[in-house]
Formats: structure tokens, C-alpha cells, sequence
């Protein structure tokens, strides 16, 4: 049983292997008379595609996506919207050497144990590649929480143990802004300066260096998530954990708050005349699983690329010693490009608790 | 749409509130012909229950399940397997005081104001008792699992800031056994001694202290997970973060291996003639959301209880300021109970998830 | 992959074996904030109990529904409301002569042979009991739906060759008073009669006879089903197909409407000022998929019960021939207990799709 | 929430307009190292396809099927399997006529009702168009049956008021062949003969007739279906109910049953030395909603297609009163096009009830 599907009212199903000649993505349960612009859609891939810098892999694709059905005149109709995006840059060749050799702390391994088959061509449907569709479908996603008002942004907050301070979420469009000012994706001009020096020399080095990225939905509705495995938080670590690299998830005081008391970890409510709000947010915007109109945010680890340019022992599909040097294009640090990911696995969380909790009162 | 359905092959659906009648669940999917230890299961349930012990809230709860359906003559038969646990000692007047009052960082205001009702006595649905009914589901994974040899064990390896060390796996009888030794659930004798005096302390203070679960499943098959969003890893963050109180989840190198390089990351394989393992295992025996046959290993992390017995500012249900005084029977820590808890949702993932690969090939 | 939940939204799951210890369901998304007349869905319960007339099984059961948990002083809350019903009256002897011999066109074969175990008391788990549990649960969804305006209303149209004219359903309180007045279910008083006698005619044979329901929804909304595989009609299909013994479905022209041209089959539309109707409704009230406001009607086809009180030859677990004679007490002819399943399982699929609809335009 | 998702553990998911780009399927659960043959599926969607003969629609579409992921050297991976079908002969000025006026008996007021647009050309995703995407998953399923022996076969039975007799299953291929011999795909050729004239005579009329398709499933394994929602007839029934125009399901023997008495109804058991069978086939292939190694037989209804090339009235979107008159190139008789369908979405049931039932048993 397969699981290329996510979400329940708000679904999308991905297809595409990294080498194969598309991926792409249905999302099936968008409401009826959104409007559709192509230009946002493209932007957001534009943020996750390969070659965009020095400090990103250099396998070049355009990524251009195109809307096979479901929007008709600029709206959407309520039908499936199916994209898809060619790949173009596939040199499997680089590949070749790879047919029988399981490279470590990839899944070469275990899905040829599972399946007695598999795509070797640069990971095949275990590749990052298919993130693109989910980049995709997130976009629509986020046109859809726009039109409510509700911003989902995120940013590099740390690069291996190089971290960014707090940073200022009252203006998503100013801080999108600020963000795209450097090639690392991090608000922070003087950490993200750090940080590219960090990333360059360890792409020098051949070698690769995990990071962290911090995500925050600002004017988010009190009431999404559902009681009682699907809270919110647990869709978004769910969501957040499925892609690829990720080996960490935190929301609210998160690991940290594990260490406190509860009298300095209560976040106390107050009324401000406009809103009932909480004087601090150790809770992360969601409480019981429902987010309470504090702003949400949570943290992602992402363990370092595996692919690396030195040589490493490893075993063949026949389970002889083997030895493999890393070839290919590949990103010495993954979380510049994974920012547009975590958005828009987010924007799909949130968009399908949105539409979920349209029938929670009769 | 309502959340409280989890799992597809293996799936349990979960009712009950804190103060209502009784609380329970139904298994759909459990294969048929599995032995039932129905001892075993009331076991599980009595790690669980409250009054246990001086660190543990006082409420008295016997706990006692009773199978309705979907067992014959011992055995499972394939249909849907019921059980109740009837709520005994419920002293709702404890909560009298809280009808209109919301308890800072619980889920009265979520509860409030997503469906303009709520059972306001004890927390209702919101309740971390809701989770013994989940423990009673997960002694049956259990008992599906130890049928195939795979072991699902857990222990407290933090209360505060006070750290277990690396703990032996290889024998998980005696793991258990030596856990069982002490209340707090640290194998780590000298350590659980310090953290059951610091609970102790926190207690008498009328505060409360969070902590840390470390959970491993050892031998469990290679081939476990599916490609792309419900990667094993996924399901089993999903299932921690859905468990009262929990603000982070991480494997395998988790948030600490997004401060490594690849190249002290990547685990290289070996054939050690029995089986294809790995040197090291920054992996936490997932790569690519599939289990590659190494122990699988996650942290979880809980926040503290938010009932303290001191006074704290909140606002009622007509956004008036208020003053709240914790009442009640509460945990001055959770993660002692939360052992079998944690237990109990990894075990219902790793069941899911060994049906699902059944049918990976033709 | 056990199938003991449906629906989507307004989701059930039920348990429970004939002749275990009680039967019930879960009752997951169920809007806030319904007020519950718990005498209704008793009143619902009392028209599928056995024992309520001669031409009905004998055996004896209260079928007295509790309430275990979802409803707070009379209302829905949003949580899971759990029902149970105790089995009284299980006689589980009679059915130990049917231990090892599989009875002729009922499901002990199929169950032996796909589980390799199966509580052979009474049918277990394949007893048209489990229906029992449907009734309660569809009383809920009626609840739902006649606060919304929504009527679902049946009769038995048929019994054997005897066919019922076509019955007046503008005043959906009058017909469910009209068809109460005989114990057959059947709207038009002389045709009632006449399928009493011929029921009671079979029952004094030792035989059972087919028979079919029709069933109307009155006042439903424009707009409830989705394209392309839930359509409205298809889901009621799939309802009816799933309770006991029923082996035939058709809507609007049904079979009949095979037979015609398109000339005389389209429904024209009019407006009549208050609304859009059509002048004919061979489409039953359902077009591509989509109620369309005209009164939705349906039909199902139930085959006569299996168990008859005389010898048949058969075979047993062993494989070997064996003789069986029908014993326990049985229908002899199922339709009229069948009423309030049929209305009981349409209202579910109403109720569910009403609250998909929510979601259609954002 | 949209519906555009059919089927558990074999599961398809279709997307696409009559006149957009193109229509498509995801099939997401395949098992790996199934044999993928391009010609098959081709083959099934020519017998699918407008323009094949003189009494179908004479649009003229290739429906040329690409595989765009999931075959890897012509073997499944158990990755998502993609396929498109581009749309090419659209001519959407056909229905320019159509935009604001809604067609008899068609699915235009009820999708402008529900989503408050719609794609107007050729029905949009209402159009029975969307079933080639359904055919080319069911090739795809149609394969993996054939690999365990299991074969499903239609043909015409009945066209308006004419009947086939009853025809000879026990050579598939042989039944295949018969019924391709002639345009309207009835294994009978006098009867054939004579439908041919009939829909003829019809579509020189402007008019449309009516139908049904007889489906068989041979030699499919005892076990497959489960209890109690997801019985196999009921989503037989489903899938069937599914296809455009159909207003009848029903399998064994069906609404005959209904009139019959359980005496002569029931199945008795016979042991043949080779296999438990019965003496008749009154349940259809199916007990307690689960196979039972007999041949598995149903018949479907369809209504006449709805676009007459004669003048209705109708209404437009303003509530207007309004005229239409059918142009566009369509179907006198949609049946010897649905035959493939109809094989097609039983063919995915039966792949899916295949797949779940491999966890039935621990």
C-alpha cells in the first residue's frame, strides 16, 4: 500500500521519478472559484529548483509547470487540478555506476530490499526531485489561504550550528522580501552572510552540512486541527517529516520546553479588546491540537545530503563489498532550496484543516 | 471532520471523555488467528493508570478493559476487535469551577471556541485519558508484533534537565524488566533516582516539570515505511505529536545531525555475513522512510503538566479577566506514564505499516 | 483490510458478533451543537428489533441503546458518540449443531475459508444483527438532516410478486404514519394485507421470500455528491449493497429506464418561480452525480433469507457431505425489519455528503 | 470534498476535462515487478474510443496512452503509475451554443449549482470522457489478475428492449473473441445482428436508446471481500454506479432474487473432489459479501445518453426559458463503448480486494 497521497479535503497524490520523463501532482478538493495565477506558481518552483546559486546543486531544470485541468477561465472549478513538470536535465548516465552499488544514507538499499526492483537513476522516486510537485500544489494552496488572509513563511534559522537570532514575522510580505535578498534564505543579513561562507567552503571540501528552518502561519483562525490524532501540530510534524532529509520536528517551546516548569511555561490569556490572545506563545499557536489565533510556528532539522564527493565503503546488490565515490550535482546544504518546501507542505496542512473545519458546527 | 481514526491497515478509532461514562476503542484490521493475552493487555493498561506511585496524580482509575467483540474462543477472528474501559472515580465537582473559565494552555479555549460547546469536566475529550484507550490498542500491535519477533520498548531518559545515558538494548525482556524497578521508568538506576527526587520536589511545590521518552524497536524487518508522505518515520512523528503534551519529535541523529557534515554522518554498510547492517546508525534504522533493519530509535519530547496549584490569570467564556487555582488530581511530570503510551503508538504504526508491506510485491 | 467504517465525513465504524456480549458504533464527525432525542433513535431501534410481530423472528431483544460518550447535556459536543447494545437473548445452543457444517447460502463458507477461524454462533459477525447498530447510528444522521429540512422516508414496495402502486410522498410525516399502521411496512393498506398473508403463508412453510424497499429523500438541497467516483447515487448504492441479503439496486428509471429512448427518458426543465424543477424525474433526483432538488427515490432488491426449516444437503469443514435442517429463529421474509435499515443507511449518506458539500466553494 | 479517488490498497486517481489538454490516472499501490505491456493497454482503450464505428460517436480522438512514471525496463516498481491521454479532436465551438443553457437530463445545472462555475465545453469533467483514464488503470489492474489466473469479461446483454440468451463463460479468451467480432460486443451474433439494427434505426432518428452490460469474473480465489460496509458486490455496485448514465446494479440473481423464495434460492454445497462449488449461482460468485470461487456475475443498467438531435426545452442560467437542440457527435447507444469500462472498473476492484485481502490472516 502506497502513501503518495496526503491531506483528506485539501489531497494531493504525486507521481514522478527524479530521471523519468515528468513529475507532477493532482490535487484533488480545492474549492471552486479560486483564482489561479500561473506567475505565483512558477515563482514558488523558481524558489526550489536546482542551479539558482553557487550554493545549490548545478543539474539545471527550468521547472516549468504546466496546469493540465481544473482551472477553466482563471478559476479553479472544484474538479482535479493536475500539474505536471518535465524533466530535462536528466544525464542518467552519471548514474550508470550506480546500477548495483547501495550508496550509504540513501534509500538505494531499502527499496530494493522492499521492492526487489527499483529506478537507480538518481534515486529514483526517492529523490528530492519529486519535492517540485509538492512546491506545486502547496502554491495553489497558499492562493487559497491569501484569499483568507493567513501567511505561511519561513526561512534558514540555522546552518550546521551557525543560528540566526529571533527575527521580526509582523510584516510576511517584508520578511519574504528581506529573505530573497540573499542566496541562503535566511532573514538575517549577517547570519546569512555566515552562513553562505559556511556552505561554500564545505561544497570546497566535497562534504555537505546539515541546517534548520523555521516556519511561522501568521492570522491563522482559532479552531483548525482536530481532536485527537489529527491535531494540528501532528499533521504539520507529519507533513514536515516526510520530506526528504528532515530527522526533526519541534513546534512551540519544542525540545526546550521539555526542561521547563510548568509555571514559567504556562502562557497565560489575556483580552485586548480585539482578541483573546496569550501573553507568551510557548504553545506555538495550538493548543489541544487546535490552533488558538496566536501565530503557529515550528522547527525543521535536516541531516546533511548523503552524497558526498569522497570515497565510502559500501555493499552491492549482492551484498559484496563495495566502494563508491559520489558523482552527480548535488547541494552541499539542503535548506536553502527546502525553505519553499517546508511553506508549502505547511500551506497544504493548513488549508486542508481549513476546509476540515468548515463542518465542525452544524 | 473529525479526527479520531488512525492507522490504514491496522486502524483504531477512540471515543470517550475524561468524565463520561467510559472510554474506548475499535481495532479494524488485526489480522485473524492471533492469540489473545488479555492479562498482557490489562498489564499495559496498569503501567498506564493513575495513583500509581507518589510522582503520579492520585485519581483513583482501576482501568479495567473488557473485550466486547472480534475475539473467539481466545484467538482473533478477523472482525473488529471493541473494548471499554469504564471511567470509575470521576469526581466531575472537582471541575465545577472551570465551566466558564479557561485553564491557561489547555484546550478549553480551542474546545470553546471551535465548536461552541464543551465538556468542561476534566477536559473532556481533550483529556490525557483518552490515551488509555490507545495503550489497550497498542498491548494488542504488541502482541501481533512479538509474534513476529519484533520489540517495542521505551524509558524516561529525561525529567528536566536531567539526562539519561546510552542504555543496552540488546536484551529488551531485561530492559523492561530493569525500567519496572523504579517509578519514574529510567533503566538508568542512579538516574532515576535523581529524577524521582526531582519530581518529588516539584511536586511539593505545586508545579509541574517536563521530561523526554526515548523509544526502539528492535528486529524489526527491512522493508517497513512507504514512499513519500507516509515514510515510517512520518507516521510514527504523527503518532508521538498526537499524544497529549508532546512539543517535539526526532530520529535516528535527529536535531543534532543538522549540525553534522555528511561526511561523519553517512552510515557505510556492511555485510557481516548474517545480514546487510551499517557501522553507525545516525539513520535511527529509517533511510528513505524505510526500515533497513537497524533498531529503529526516536526521542519525543513532552512539555510540562499545564495544571499547577498556583493562582494564574486567564479570561472566562465572556472574555471578562479571571483568576484560576489549579484543582484537581494531576502528574507533577507525565513522561513516567507516557512510557507505555509512547509504546503503544509506535506499536500500532509498526503493525500498520507490516501489513502494508504485504502487499509491496506481486 | 477490515471494511467496518463508512463514510467520509459523517464517518461509522460498528463491531459486535450475533451472539457476543453487544453490539454498537462509533460515530465520528458528527457536527456540534445537534441537539440528541435519545427516544427518537430508540423509536428507530424498535422498528428493526426482532419479536414485534408474527411475520418477524421470534427471538426476543430489547435493544435498549446507551450513550457513551459525544453528547453533553443533550447535545453533540463534536467528539466521537459512541452507542452500545447489550445481546440479550443469545441461545447460543441453537446454533452448536452449525459448528463445523456451513449452511447453504450463508457467509460461513466464505468466512471459514478467508479467516480460517469465525464464531460460528449464529453468524457471528455476517448476522444482519450488526444492522442493529447502523439503525442507531442512522437515527443520528436523521437527526442531523431534519434540521436541515431534510426528510428520508421508505416503505416496502414489494414482497414476492405482490408490488405495491406507486404512494403519495408529499407529507413525509403522514406516509411514516400510514405505512405504521400494518406490520409489513408497506404505504398502500390493501397491498399490506395481502403481504401479510402471503409472508405468513411462507413463514407457515418453513420458507422465506424475497421482497424489495423503496426509499424517497425529500427537501434534499441542489448540489450534494461529488464527481467522478462518489457520486451521490453511487454511494446510496453502495449502502444498499452492503446490508444483509439485499442483491439488487436501481434509481430514477432504474433497469427500466434501460429499455427506453432518450426522447421520452430526458427531463425537461422548468422554472416554476420557486424553483428549478423538471417536468418528468426519470434522473431520481440525481444528475451526473449531483442531487438536483427534485425528490431522490431508489429501490433495493432483497433475496429471500437463506435459513428455511427443511433438510439440505451441504458440506462440512472437513469437506465432507453433511445434512443441515434450519433451527434458531429466523425472518421469513426480511424486508419488513429492513425499512429502517434502508432509510437508516441513505440518511448516513446525506448526512455525509451534506457536510461535503460545505467545502465545494471556498 | 471531491471524489475523484477510487479504491483502497489499489488505488486510482483521475483528472482531466472533455476539452482541456488531456485526462489522465494515477494508479498509486500497484505492486512492484508486475510486467507493464503498452499494447494491452492500448488495446483496451481503443475499444473504448469515439469514431470506432457507425453506431458511435463520431468524434475522432487517438487516445494515444503515455506512461509517464512507475515502469522502470517495463516492470512495475511500486512507485505511482502515471499515465495521460491527450485530448485532440476537441472542437469546443460544439458547445459554445451551450454555455448558459443547461442541457435535459445532462449534468450542467447541478455542477452550475454546486460550484457556481463550470468548464461548459462537452460536459467538462461530467463528460464520459473521464472514463478512458479509467480503462487504462483497469488494463493496468487487468494484468495483475491475469498473473493469478483471474479473468473479467462483458458483453452487450441487452440493448432497449432486446435480450441476449445466456452465453458460455468457461473459455475467456474464447468469449473475448466472439465478441469483438461484432460492433456492439455481444457474444451472441443473432442477437447482435439485431442490435446493430436497432441502434442504427435509432440514431437515423436523432434518438438514443438504453442498455445493459452482463459482467462475469472467472476463476477469482474464495476470500476476496470484507466485511461488513465494504462487502465485494457492494463495491462492485459502486464502481459500476460510477460509470455515466448507469441507473442499475445488480449481481446473482439480482431483482429476480427478490421474488423468489429461499427454497429454491439457496446454493447447496457440493464437494467436487477439485473444490467446495454449488449445485446453482444464485448468490452470484459471492457469500457474505465475499467471494466464494464461483463465477462472479452481475449486470449493469444504462439510461439512453442524454444529447438528442431534437428540440427541448429547458431553462438557462438566469432561469430563463430556453431551447436547445443537440449538436456535438455522440453515442445513439453508449453500451458497446461501456463494455470496456464496465471490465475495467471490476477489474480494479478486483485488484483491490485482491491486495487487501493478503493481510487477512496473521
Amino acid at each position: 500500500m502506497a502513501g503518495n497521497t496526503f491531506g483528506q479535503l485539501f489531497r494531493i497524490t504525486t507521481f514522478g521519478e527524479s530521471h523519468g520523463e515528468a513529475i507532477g501532482v493532482i490535487i484533488d478538493g480545492c474549492p471552486a472559484q479560486l483564482d489561479i495565477d500561473l506567475d505565483y506558481i512558477q515563482g514558488e518552483l523558481d524558489k526550489r529548483k536546482p542551479g539558482q546559486s553557487k550554493i545549490t546543486t548545478q543539474r539545471k531544470e527550468a521547472d516549468t509547470v504546466k496546469i493540465l485541468s481544473g482551472v477553466f477561465e482563471g478559476k479553479t472549478t472544484g474538479t482535479p487540478i493536475a500539474m505536471i513538470i518535465p524533466n530535462e536535465d536528466q544525464r542518467s548516465k552519471d548514474y550508470s555506476h550506480n546500477t548495483d552499488v547501495f550508496r550509504p544514507s540513501h534509500a538505494d538499499y531499502t527499496y530494493h530490499s522492499k521492492y526487489g526492483i527499483r529506478d537507480h537513476r538518481g534515486g529514483g522516486r526517492s529523490s528530492a526531485r519529486e519535492t517540485a510537485a509538492r512546491v506545486a500544489a502547496g502554491a495553489v494552496a497558499k492562493l487559497m489561504l491569501k484569499a483568507k488572509g493567513i501567511e505561511v513563511i519561513a526561512h534558514v534559522s540555522s546552518v550546521g550550528k551557525i543560528d540566526a537570532p529571533n527575527v521580526d514575522i509582523s510584516n510576511p510580505q517584508a520578511f519574504i522580501e528581506e529573505r530573497e535578498k540573499n542566496i541562503v534564505r535566511c532573514v538575517d543579513p549577517a547570519t546569512a552572510e555566515e552562513m553562505i561562507e559556511k556552505i561554500d567552503n564545505i561544497r570546497k571540501q566535497g562534504d555537505t552540512i546539515g541546517g534548520k528552518v523555521t516556519c511561522f502561519i501568521t492570522n491563522c483562525p482559532v479552531g483548525l486541527g482536530e481532536p485527537v490524532f489529527d491535531k494540528l501540530h501532528a499533521d504539520l510534524g507529519k507533513a514536515m517529516l516526510s520530506i526528504n532529509a528532515v530527522h526533526g520536528f519541534e513546534y512551540g517551546s519544542g525540545f526546550e520546553g521539555s526542561e521547563m516548569q510548568g509555571s514559567d511555561h504556562n502562557d497565560l490569556f489575556v483580552n485586548t479588546g480585539d482578541q483573546i490572545r496569550t501573553l507568551t506563545n510557548y504553545s506555538g499557536g495550538i493548543q489541544g491540537g487546535i490552533s488558538n489565533g496566536m501565530p503557529i510556528n515550528f522547527k525543521v532539522a535536516f541531516k546533511p545530503v548523503a552524497t558526498i564527493m569522497t570515497n565510502q565503503q559500501t555493499v552491492d546488490a549482492n551484498g559484496d563489498a563495495a566502494e563508491i565515490q559520489g558523482k552527480g550535482r548535488h547541494d552541499p546544504c539542503v535548506v536553502p532550496r527546502a525553505v519553499p518546501i517546508v511553506e508549502a507542505m505547511a500551506a497544504l496542512v493548513i488549508a486542508d484543516h481549513y476546509l476540515r473545519n468548515q463542518t465542525a458546527i452544524l
